[in-house]
């Protein structure tokens, strides 16, 4: 199993915006094969911190994710509303 | 619902004494009430990097938690193998 976090920090002028494309990105990548969990979360002190977390099956599912339409097209879209440069970190299972 | 990330950077000479303690450490936290995942992984490229992903019911759940007695005992054991201050994020359910 492989394990995303991955941190965005949003414009809070843009959150209606965010919103929307989070659950679109949300609802279309659950329906992909090998996707086990993929959420988004808050940061509770810094409002401007999202961070979705993502289980895949396989490095081979998390690479097919990267190709889809949706994520294509979505992701773009939420780099046009960040402040700053996103923190993502792959992890695999340790015990 | 409640997620942490809590991201430690391990000495990778004291490995086994992490797994240890991570593995004791899961085991009891698993038991306790509000506790729906407590897990850890390994970074995929900076192998130092170990992060607990944890989901719990609630706020109140997590403040017991830091007051149990397996997290008073191991978490300081874990503090002494740390090469560098480790980062928690405490997020909230978004969408």
């Amino acid at each position: 199993m492989i394990v995303v976090t991955a941190q965005n920090f949003i414009d809070l002028n843009k959150l209606n915006e965010f919103k929307e494309l989070s659950e679109e990105l949300i609802r279309k990548t659950l329906n992909e094969n090998g996707c086990i969990e993929y959420e988004v979360f808050r940061d509770k002190d810094n409002k401007e911190l999202f961070c979705f977390v993502e289980k895949w099956k396989s490095k081979k599912d998390l690479e097919k994710h990267f190709e889809s339409e949706h994520f294509k097209k979505i992701v773009p879209k939420i780099g046009k509303i960040k402040i700053k440069k996103d923190i993502v970190n792959v992890y695999e299972k340790f015990n």
